[in-house]
């Protein structure tokens, strides 16, 4: 596959020059198993080809990256990258260049887009609210000020997105389906919302707070959605550990009827039922999870950890709630991607520069590819999931 | 998008002409968002650009395809088609055209891709038995003969395949993780399996008997998977139904916690409980179903019927087990496939010779596209789902 991208390029070039003669014989290359990775110290991507486990090339000039994420058009073209340093940067996988980059705010901290992949969104610190971009353009096309620090934002289905407010505990809901935005506040969710995330079936937006203790559900599939609090014990209070210990909810995972979520500033996973939210039991850890991430069609979660535990990953059966492996990639392992159907899990390895490959059945390492500071993982199959 | 596709076609063709010059500007196509539509009775394929909600364009010469289905490879660029005539095709979706076929046994009724790509596997009727082909090549590399018919294949984790013996009622699975091709045979399973399923999580395989009452189902995450029997009153006995009325176990859905099943020669669907595999309740609809499709991301299946009454879709709430919404198509509703996130459904109207999309919130009708008596349609989204 890679030598078919590397005789198209040449093609396209020599088109401009000369006129069309006919059909094509061989056109480059699909995008179904290409992906990006996150170089978060020097602002660039590497463009990675998943079935060839190769890099293909780098792309720079994003700005700061040390705090990013980013999404993809339904085609799996095009990547949106969301920047610490508020730069909505639209990249072309097929060129591996920049199509389009704004700086949109003076500090962001994630994005979504919407189901018909027409519509991006991204929320900011500063000056906070939420900004609606054009996918194709990158022209603002809604601007939803909050007067506070805006966290969670995930897409739902029926060209919506949800986000939750730092300052006031509220979660709003935008819905672009009509000729005119309808935009849904619910009060009382919490006191500092600090991240948010909608669960792998689109059904329950979960929210973490950092001003009281405990979790909020919400079932956004009620006709009148509204704040159910759950897990009353959890997360900080003033005294008892300091902020950067709170943990993300992008690292929460779904699986067998359970979520998995990290207990705060513990060496220890917590499992809930899916169905009653009641605690169904707990799993001693190498380390403080970071990243808790289920491995597609498989009971298994991966965990990876918090430094300065952070060379190991352990890997856990959500049936038994037992370790079934520890694995040790190298210093700094900052996050794990699937293949979508679960047959491989690709690892950053910041400190050692690379990302390692690792076989999920045999736990054999098939691959590594070399990437500076590597940070997060994305694969362009994510086009077609809700919610992250 | 198609412009760009049309742009590039005569590019290529240059560029076999004309030695290659420099970088790409502007290359060709992505396949995130493409997709086949079966054309039944003229054994051919309608190309679709699901973001344009267009047709770029048609593929002949596929032989019977009267009871045809594909899987992609996990780049989105191939579609490997298995036809009634034992042919297995690929296709290349960039450059519209067949790219390899093999008439590879006499009467073939199925396969699936190994979640490595590598792997196509196919099921016969005639002369019965697996046969493995390279998916590149399509070199076959396996032959599994098993003096029975072959039915319900489909892809586990692991590079893995799981089919069922009409003839002596086993399930077979083979492993081609290691050097040699390890077969595993599981015996008891039940009086002449018609047909076979993988849940959507690649847990549990389900089995429908025709020699017995019953449903049977294996757990796949055991390490010696066993059948289970369930449903007990399920299916036909020689006296009550004719065959023709067998519910494909492909239109089952996995939904809330539940399977959906089709009451056979009823006119009602029937739920069952995932965990304990005990029916919870019973739904009465417009006519037999055939198909029961999850809308992703909701709390919704989509259901159509037998002939006489295939004008009519209902929609149905996995919740309550309520019809929420009845629509009618046209005549001769024989598939339906969503956008992976949910927004939109395909309905492929025979008789009408077109393909009507839906948005699946408002209900209304956003798009048609022209096709000769279409069956199946199939995303390219589904190279990345575990079981297909």
């Amino acid at each position: 596959m890679i030598l078919t991208r590397r005789s198209f390029a040449g093609g396209l070039l020599a088109a401009l020059a000369t006129p069309a003669l006919a059909a094509a014989e061989e056109p480059c290359c699909a995008t179904g198993d290409l992906g990006l990775v996150v170089e978060r110290a020097s602002g660039s991507l590497v463009v990675i080809d998943r079935s060839a486990r190769a890099a293909l090339g780098r792309i720079e000039g994003l700005g700061d990256l040390s705090h990013a994420s980013l999404t993809y058009s339904p085609d799996e073209r095009f990547a949106y990258v969301f920047g610490r340093d508020g730069g909505l940067t639209k990249v072309d996988m097929l060129t591996r260049s920049i199509a389009k980059r704004v700086v949109q705010a003076g500090n962001s901290i994630g994005g979504a887009i919407s189901d018909d992949g027409r519509l991006i969104a991204v929320s900011n610190y500063e000056p906070g609210g939420v900004r609606v971009f054009d996918a194709e353009s990158l022209e603002m096309i809604a601007d939803i000020p909050a007067g506070a620090k805006t966290i969670g934002l995930a897409d739902v289905p029926g060209r919506r997105f949800i986000w939750s407010l730092w300052d006031t505990g509220e979660t709003w809901i935008a819905d672009f389906s009509g000729e005119k935005m309808v935009l849904t506040k619910l009060a009382d969710v919490g006191k500092n919302p600090f991240d948010g995330v909608l669960t792998d079936d689109g059904r329950t937006y979960l929210v973490g707070l950092f001003g009281e203790k405990g979790v909020t559900a919400i079932d956004l599939w009620e006709v009148e959605p509204k704040p159910v609090r759950f897990l009353k014990d959890y997360g900080k209070t003033a005294d008892d550990l300091p902020v950067y210990k709170m943990p993300h909810l992008q690292g929460w995972a779904f699986t067998d009827g359970q979520f998995v979520l990290p207990a705060v500033g513990q060496h220890e996973l917590l499992w809930v039922d899916r169905a009653t939210l009641e605690p169904t039991g707990r799993t001693a850890m190498h380390g403080q999870p970071v990243f808790i991430i289920a491995q597609p069609a498989s009971p298994y979660v991966w965990v990876n950890f918090a430094t300065p535990l952070n060379d190991t990953v352990q890997i856990v059966d959500s049936r038994t709630h037992g370790v079934v492996k520890t694995l040790a990639p190298g210093p700094a392992v900052l996050h794990m991607e699937f293949a979508p159907r679960g047959a491989e899990v690709w690892i950053s390895v910041r400190d050692e520069n690379k990302v390692a490959i690792y076989d999920t059945r045999s736990f054999a390492k098939i691959g590594e590819i070399a990437a500076e500071s590597p940070s997060g993982i994305f694969f362009t199959a994510r086009a077609h999931r809700t919610g992250l």
